[in-house]
């Protein structure tokens, strides 16, 4: 047994990522792609491309069947879906399965009892892993109320099935339940196909704190330390940074020891992330999700450890056994991402796809760069506008600061606008300086509309 | 006291280098340039730029009085010679005495000192460093076969002047002594304007093992670990790794100790390399010269260590004491470096100049690119044919050199021909692979000619 031919069911840099990977580990990439991104620079660095579709996601990136066959066609024995696009849907894994492809990621029971939040939250529930105050599942606006009654206010409406902010809206006032209760709903059914509801007590001053886990076949399970992502834009992260700074030890060493208890116990079997929301106030954690998938900005972690989380996800969907132990894991500096993304920040952050006719990366000590965009490359319309994420890793968080505003300042884009400006204000406000951050930072910053 | 504004006298890689740690730390970088660089990718990052003659490098980068001049008519507070051109040439370290300038290295009588082969011999003497059987300086090739009667055969004919291999003449049959010694010292009157020789013994199956030091002001001295440099091309370094593989810790410690010694001694204040001969028969070291400057191989010192030396080597100029101690010093994994450069391997490794149309560099975990040049670049004719150096860290010395061949494999240059070929072939030969290195590898690769 061993993974020798891996297709990739992804684009843009989380492809190239995966690629570079299946290089160093000698396993031939196969890459899928869509009529639009067939001169992308993944497919002209993986060993072989499929074109599984138009450049609509729903018909190629998005197609299971489509994505199983080609597969099966190319000779492929793994199945790697990046992040974003397939890489939760528990039916990909099933299908690969069901065809002796090993997929990457965990079991699809994982992906499916994560994917719903109640589950998820009842999970956690049995592990000893605090949650938020909050309820099972509210079927209208009244069930709702008396929650609100239960646990006060301010609350958070969340969709079962959601994700990245969709579904969700914060209450301050009980008069606005039903008005924001049909709201959700209605959102949540469009984005997810199913309205479901449950009422969650939303904390004001928090921080967005995530572990990075790593669990094999044979119940090991470790973490690779927690990353703070409290910078987001509705819920949409900018800045990742691991460790997490300003918290106590005693804080740190108990929400890493959560996410490792959940994961043991359910027996997760990839790399993953258990998300908490930190109360900066009481000092207290809540868990709030799992994610069953690599992360966008799982590249801090690499930076502070030097493990390659591709290559031990590949190992571990290849049944190995984990190769090193908790306390074999050592934590050197501090690490930054930043998502750079083709957009304009003065204009509500449209996205500004097109010719990117001038592309300067930042090099040197502590920095790199994951993009799968070249001079001369045309940002498509299609997808999501990232097209670069920086990450530096400097000797302590200050100097890790400093790095990225140099890297950030070097970075040379011409044709496409993006957020690189917006990032660097960001970087220079006096919250983040000062490590106060918290996800409502950029609330803070005089330059967001 | 604190230096504000930086004078690079230096283009290509380097500068840029330099350029990106006066970022970091906040300091004005101002950059010489020549008329054939001034479009270059150094010239467009720094923070101004100032013309300080034609191409030609006599009349540029190596023009002490304009130099000088310059860097006071900019208002500059310290100069950085880079490596290479004026960074071993004690009159400019002096001018800059004269005039009220940092010079970022160490003091002129080190540098002459150790420029002085015959001189550098002598104080490793006194610092008990071995140093290879030989003579002092030989005048005539009557007294060069004395020597040679004295300590046997193979010799090696030195310049005491010398460097890069220059006026150096292997001697292995007594009656060739004459010949050898003649055209060595007409090489050597050539190069440095100094035909003085001096004899000593020659290892043939030998390496090349370096110690990066550090020292500053105040007497502190410490080192950062050794590189292996073995793999040269008629004594031009091409790969080089830290740490040194397969030597046994005794003389890895052995090493360390005596280039700590010969720094401490001496009262070294800057960042310093000091090189060593190993007779890997014997399992025994000498000292070969002290390189009192940055050195090209820098980056895989600075990946195993998390240290800019930079940074390290502008502070300790500016008089701040050393911010670290020796225990304080980490090694994490294994670093390689290799240098790319615009040349014809099959045409005796002719340099290639020219336009770079296609420039795609390698990215992700654990491989940084440093160099200067971008698509539309043109490669002049004037400089030394280095266009980039790669560097890449593994956690164990397999794993650096599986990264290295994924990050060549991926770099893509086109419009100039480059020794990337070459390059990966030293890396997948057997010596290579197995970590038997040795100065004389590429003579047993059958690409060679």
């Amino acid at each position: 047994m061993g993974i020798s031919r891996l297709f990739i069911v992804n684009r843009g840099e989380i492809a190239l990522r995966i690629i570079r990977t299946c290089r160093v580990m000698g396993i031939e990439a196969v890459l899928a792609v869509s009529e639009a991104d067939k001169d992308s620079l993944p497919a002209r660095l993986a060993d072989r491309t499929v074109r599984v579709g138009p450049a609509s996601a729903s018909e190629s990136y998005l197609n299971i069947p489509v994505i199983v066959t080609t597969a099966k066609a190319v000779g492929a024995d793994a199945v790697h879906p990046g992040y974003g696009f397939l890489s939760e849907v528990p039916e990909l894994a099933e299908k690969c399965e069901e065809n002796g492809l090993i997929y990457v990621g965990p079991h699809h029971d994982h992906i499916r009892k994560m994917g719903n939040k109640l589950v998820a939250r009842s999970l956690a529930i049995e592990c000893g892993v605090p949650v938020l105050p909050g309820s099972e599942k509210v079927s209208s606006f009244e069930e709702a109320e008396t929650v609100v009654d239960d646990i006060g206010l301010p609350v958070m409406l969340k969709a079962a099935s959601g994700g990245g902010g969709r579904g969700m809206k914060i209450v301050t006032k009980k008069e606005e339940v039903k008005s924001l209760f049909d709201s959700a709903a209605a959102e949540a059914q469009a984005a997810f196909g199913d309205g479901t509801l449950y009422v969650e007590k939303y904390i004001a001053n928090a921080r967005h704190i995530e572990v990075q886990v790593l669990g094999d076949k044979y119940g090991n399970a470790i973490h690779l330390g927690e990353r703070d992502c409290s910078t987001q834009r509705r819920h949409q992260k900018l800045v990742e940074e691991a460790m997490a700074p300003n918290i106590s030890e005693d804080l740190r060493q108990d929400i890493r020891n959560s996410a490792v208890a959940l994961t043991e116990n359910i027996s997760y079997e990839s790399v993953g992330t258990v998300e908490f929301i930190v109360d900066q106030d009481e000092g207290t954690f809540y868990f709030l999700e799992m994610n069953t998938r690599i992360q966008v900005e799982h590249p801090v972690t690499e930076m502070v450890t030097g493990i390659d989380l591709i290559q031990e996800q590949i190992k571990v969907a290849n049944g190995e056994k984990l190769s090193f132990l908790q306390e074999d894991i050592a934590f050197l500096g501090h690490a930054i991402e930043c998502r750079v993304n083709a957009e304009s920040p003065e204009e509500g952050f449209r996205p500004t796809p097109g010719l990117i006719s001038e592309w300067n990366i930042p090099q040197g000590p502590g920095i790199r760069v994951d993009s799968h965009c070249y001079q001369g490359y045309m940002v498509p319309v299609f997808y999501d506008s990232l097209i670069a994420k920086v990450i530096v890793c400097g000797k302590d968080r200050q100097d890790a600061i400093y790095r990225m505003l140099a890297a950030l300042e070097e970075f040379t884009v011409e044709g496409v606008q993006t957020t690189i400006p917006f990032i660097k204000q960001i970087l220079q406000s006096k919250d983040f300086l000062s490590g106060h951050v918290h996800t409502r930072i950029l609330e803070t910053l005089a330059l967001v509309k």
